[in-house]
């Protein structure tokens, strides 16, 4: 069960003009599941990605690359689900670019200007025939309004649906900005989580979408763990069709590029909190805000210290307040010259540690209220700077255990 | 259950000329349990330590750095467990100084030559006059043939005692080594782990024993992790008393330095793989050979990454050979410009992954036949260099979240 994840309703999900959406069966890991995805997007569609660091990428992710670096355009999105097609050398590369070319046929594009996603178990063939088989059934189910379908069909370990959906008014059009994400282990992206989805009608320039497709996934996806696995497949792709009317945002300065890049963050957001709420038996929603840094990436570093401590998270799953284990995390993180005993810890609004130690004031029932809640603040002052950055983590449960361990059986 | 430690045998552990133990029950934690240990060296002794790099290293941590630094000799260790005096900002530090004291004056020595040690829980204020009250007990106990009394008194969430001993010849004369350490859970030594001791009555000079101490460190107790997370309070203290008789060891090229080195070294691994072997909630034992290296770091890296991973962790704990886990914890390590074609993946004797994917022979079954097993080797060739190195861990099972949320209750 996701902690606090509001259950999905289709009705709150507006479509974007210039995006179709169809879903079929190919039975890649179980018969009759819907595990393929068509995104189909009207000519004059901008899109822009950011993908895995992880140096085993998955071949869909390699083509990705390539694809959105020599294309003019891109015109479809393929995803399964049931299989990564990663670790799977020369031949998985082949399989995705067969998909790529049988999609191509189907709609009518060319191969470079459809991209390939897999997601699913790594290290075995991608049973590429069977998706192949399944694109015109896909393409006959193509509809703008299929947002909540696509939302269930990439989902894998993801026990519910991730979507979001904002409207807000730019030079006098309605946009709109609809997204949809998978994603509950293998969950510590760099760059972008797998998988996320970010579609909006608004006109905006190439550079400037590849500017907010990296600055919103710094700010989301790559801004939470649930394991500290960073995933082979790990793709956060943002589309613009440009059909909502608007002038074409140009300038990363104007009022109108500041209105879409919020709401663009607003939706990324949400569905990055959503993939912790459904972390793999995650019971507690964990914010970690580091202020007081000197730069950014010392408060990230510290955030992720303490949001993959496995201590740390079992500790907030028993709801025991053994709060030494967050300052422990900190002090191994890493940070260059960190004094500690500049340090302030707090859980919501209670002060635990100050001056390199607890607080005088500090009381163990505190620390057990804010425990025993499902969503907690955990803040660092760092004490050496002005700058925040905030991660999101989930506790760590014997159900992650169990769901790692029994996945392929 | 440790995974294969063999039962600790009193008969086996010989006495170290010039060092004397006493056990005595403090009550800092729970009434009886034997929980103070006092070393005492000889006159002469010579001593060096490695510690651990967080950055909230605990008070008694900080003593031992300038007691270190600033004493012509080490003369006692005082060891408690129950609680880490760690997070416990100046108070700590007066607490921990006020047991050099006392343990000083029930000596006869001065404060600068004795270094304190606390291990337990982080965060709560040391009860140091339990400890003083204790120290009479302690002394009155003192033996040499209190090893393994010792290896059972420096326990906290370890289920079995660590010691290990081992005696050579070296320029006609019979050198003894004798170690003992502790730990299950918070390990993943920077510089060593929380705690161990070993202790020669061979004679070697103070600069060698101190280049040994880190050697030895950097190929025992820093090359293994159950969890991830590094102490506050690790240390690694290797004495030498210099009663055996051999003429002093001062050449790092001589032979003997050679023969100390390696019972050093054998002592020191058996320790940290003893802490391994009784890693929290552990049922399988992990070696990990990194091999074809450019540096001895990033073999270290590859190493830390698959031994780390809880997805890694998890599928062994339920032998599920979802060997893809390991391909992607080698991908997201970090190592510079890793090109994974020329990567080679084995299983004990199976060939699993080669030419960045699955090898055509690799069976199921085979990898199963080797999953099954309670010790498993994982070899990592990386293919782009001649150095290697290796990584001990454990598996990931239920009992560890079991153990880490209950630890204080």
């Amino acid at each position: 069960m996701p902690v606090n994840l509001p259950e999905l309703d289709p009705a709150q999900l507006h479509a974007v003009a210039g995006v179709e959406i169809g879903i079929a069966s190919a039975g890649v890991k179980t018969a009759g599941r819907k595990d393929v995805t068509l995104f189909r997007f009207a000519p004059g569609t901008r899109v822009a990605g950011v993908f895995t660091l992880n140096r085993f990428c998955a071949a869909p992710v390699r083509i990705c690359q390539t694809h959105l670096a020599e294309s003019g355009e891109i015109r479809a999105l393929v995803i399964n689900t049931g299989n990564a097609n990663a670790g799977t050398g020369v031949d998985g590369f082949e399989r995705a670019k067969q998909i790529c070319f049988a999609t191509a046929e189907a709609l009518g594009v060319t191969p470079a200007e459809v991209l390939p996603f897999s997601t699913g178990v790594i290290l075995e063939p991608l049973p590429f025939e069977k998706i192949i088989a399944a694109l015109p059934a896909a393409k006959a189910d193509l509809l703008p309004s299929n947002w909540a379908a696509a939302a269930y069909s990439i989902m894998t370990t993801d026990t519910a649906p991730k979507a979001k959906s904002v409207q807000l008014e730019i030079g006098g059009k309605l946009v709109t900005v609809t997204g949809i994400a998978k994603g509950a282990g293998m969950i510590h992206p760099n760059m972008a989580t797998m998988l996320g989805y970010v579609a909006t009608d608004a006109s905006v320039s190439q550079s400037l979408l590849q500017d907010l497709v990296k600055w919103a996934a710094d700010r989301s996806f790559n801004s939470i763990t649930v394991d500290g696995d960073t995933s082979t497949n790990d793709s956060f792709i943002l589309a613009a069709t440009g059909q909502a009317g608007n002038a074409e945002i140009d300038d990363a300065a104007s009022a109108e590029f500041s209105l879409l890049r919020d709401a663009v963050l607003e939706v990324s957001q949400y569905l990055a909190k959503a993939i912790i709420r459904d972390g793999e038996g995650a019971t507690k929603f964990m914010t970690i805000k580091v202020e007081g840094g000197k730069t950014w990436d010392e408060c990230k570093t510290v955030g992720y210290a303490i949001g993959k401590s496995p201590l740390v998270k079992t500790a907030f799953f028993a709801s025991d307040p053994n709060l030494g284990r967050i300052l422990c995390a900190i002090g191994y993180s890493g940070v260059d010259a960190l004094d500690v005993d500049q340090l302030e810890v707090w859980l919501d609004d209670v002060l635990v540690a100050k001056d390199g130690g607890r607080h005088p004031d500090y009381k163990e029932e505190d620390g057990q209220r804010v425990l025993k809640q499902s969503e907690i603040t955990i803040t660092v002052k760092l004490g050496r700077g002005n700058v925040e950055a905030t991660v999101w983590t989930c506790d760590f449960s014997y159900d992650y255990v169990k769901i790692n361990a029994d996945y392929r059986s």
